[in-house]
């Protein structure tokens, strides 16, 4: 049977370039090898367990998920140090625990002291847990805020009291660096996420509570950072494939982004200057993040353009709207021709998808097919 | 076993109101059916065979679709008048003709007389095709623009004159229904894609060539609109579940809305009178369709709130940042309390599940799970 190629392949199709990718996991594993800095990569951008095994070569194998589905797929694939980085509710300890019987460190967070003493009243029938404390850098979602981390002693040491639990640490996500788009900026940001952190785990630490692994970490910081001092553990993701939104703030270049969907041109309409695609809302998702610093990227542009400025500037759900800003020509992208679209954020744009069909543009430009990666969705 | 009740469900989960699904499924037969009109329900909302089956009682069963994978799926579930509703390219006429030769009668779409002319092609050995012409009554998507109607004669004449090809008729959606607020508003796009509709059909006709099916509709324009006359089949979508965004459109009530996901209360933030819900942007989608009219429903509702104005104000990957109007009340809303969230989109956020949980508000206010339904995703 022939190589089969992305013009070969159903659209809409999700693709991966592995030479973009394998330079991307390669560039932060090195980084944050030299800073002494552990990477527990955060696996729910990816979602798959060949790129997970590609991730953590190089440092001991532990990983982030964002759902309970990752850490049994992860499990499955043979991770076993695996944070659930999602705040953990007691109707969800069942399942931790019986990931955990199978012996697969299965570590879950909180921020709240009644879960903490859920945990420790489930603890005392005999199952252990593994538990970092959530805090609040700056950004505003979940965890303790900073500087005043209410209660952060209280939980610690409900936790740390219970034989059967590990304080594992404390950890933090700056997601507030996503909306910095200067190296300075980002750097800014990340020492906020650097100061709360070791401040919250020297607290502990001062109040006799050991607090092992500091885990902070987005891709922007883990970039952009100019001091790792004290923290032990980063837990960037979209880093693995990069998007149109890390590349207008600065978190790689354009050159960076493994990820793309092709599509086909499946309508002309030159008295609006537009065609039409098959990638649309659910294809593409309707996260427009990469906007706030690029309005014209819409739900995400045109890889090798044949006119300027193309992008997907509207979406339906199955149709996306392909504009320009110069004339757009339809001799080059007859009915049926192919386009690969970048995403404006990555990880939601691959949730649509149960499969990424690999490619590698260090071979052949990357149009065959060489590989078919699974990932896991839902919950 | 214990009867499963939605708070027993891994959040999040999709729930569907079977009671209110019904109600919705019988006025807009009722509606049609007094018009004259038949319904060709578009079931890329659902995109279940349960649905589909429900929702095509008393009409003769043909349906609408958006994807191959969902033509498939509803073929394998006995459906046999499948119109794919997004224009067709060479390329998946291959797949067209599979599904054809089993004997189901799947109808094609184009507005392109290059494309006309590949099907007319293709039909010289042997295979046949259903086609029908697509018209743009001022939407803005596919379709040949209205009242220039540019080649129309030309791709009908190509269809018709090849003896393997059905030129079924004509069809429209007048997705710009979408963006009025009013039942006058509404009923003025309905006039205008009805007027488009029956021009293009006179037109074919007037050529002498037969134009059996005159294909129109949206659920707005299907609810609202005033005068069916020359228009033989609806093709309405969203109606079968309804969202926050067909409320505030004035196209369904406030208890209409038959879809929502449940979700847990993961986080508690008083300083800034928010809390967490574990349904982020994978689990409700970042689709804000609703906030056109109403920039304050977020990307979805709480159902039932105990606080007023409760929405979902910001998403992160599998966070929900839930707001109000009042002061939170944390007290009735612990960690792992369940809430449900209405959908901005429904579509949209019914994408990101493979199950439907049922449930029955007219048995027990909705508490017990009755049944699953599965649901088509991908491509």
């Amino acid at each position: 049977m022939a190589t089969q190629t992305i013009d070969d392949l159903p659209t809409p199709a999700l693709i991966l370039d592995r030479a973009i990718l394998r330079r991307n996991l390669k560039r932060m594993s090195e980084r944050l090898l030299s800073a002494g800095v552990m990477l527990r990569p955060h696996l729910k951008t990816a979602k798959s367990v060949e790129i997970g095994r590609m991730a953590v070569e190089g440092h001991d194998g532990r990983i982030t998920v964002s759902t309970l589905a990752e850490a049994r797929y992860f499990a499955d694939g043979g991770f076993n140090d695996i944070l659930y980085g999602v705040g953990i509710i007691p109707s969800k300890l069942g399942a931790v625990t019986e990931l955990r019987r199978r012996g697969v460190n299965l570590r879950i967070v909180t921020d709240n002291l009644s879960v903490a003493k859920a945990i420790a009243a489930a603890a005392k029938d005999g199952d252990t847990f593994s538990v970092f404390i959530e805090i609040d850098s700056g950004g505003g979602r979940a965890g303790l805020p900073f500087p005043a981390l209410p209660g952060l002693l209280d939980i610690a040491r409900v936790l740390h009291e219970v034989p059967g639990v590990d304080l594992a640490g404390v950890m933090t996500h700056a997601g507030h660096s996503y909306h910095q788009s200067t190296p300075d900026g980002i750097a800014a940001v990340a020492e906020q996420e650097r100061l709360a952190i070791v401040t919250a785990a020297e607290k502990l630490r001062e109040a006799g509570i050991p607090c092992p692994i500091v885990s902070a970490g987005s891709t922007p910081t883990a970039v952009h950072s100019r001091d790792f001092t004290g923290i032990t553990e980063m837990r960037p993701g979209v880093y693995v494939f990069n998007d149109l939104d890390q590349e207008y703030i600065g978190a790689c270049g354009a050159g960076d982004i493994a990820l793309s969907v092709v599509a086909s041109v499946i309508g002309h309409y030159p008295h609006r200057n537009q065609l039409l695609v098959d990638a649309g809302a659910l294809a593409l998702s309707k996260d427009i993040s990469a906007q706030e610093f690029q309005p014209k990227v819409g739900y995400g542009t045109i890889a090798d353009p044949p006119a300027a400025g193309m992008a997907v500037i509207e979406c339906s759900q199955e149709h996306g709207f392909v504009a320009a800003d110069d004339p757009l020509p339809y001799g080059n992208l007859p009915i049926g021709a192919r386009v690969r679209i970048l995403p404006n954020h990555a990880c939601i744009t691959a949730a649509a998808y149960d499969r990424y069909y690999v490619v590698d543009s260090d071979l052949d430009g990357g149009r065959s097919v060489v590989d078919v990666y699974d990932r896991i969705n839902g919950w």
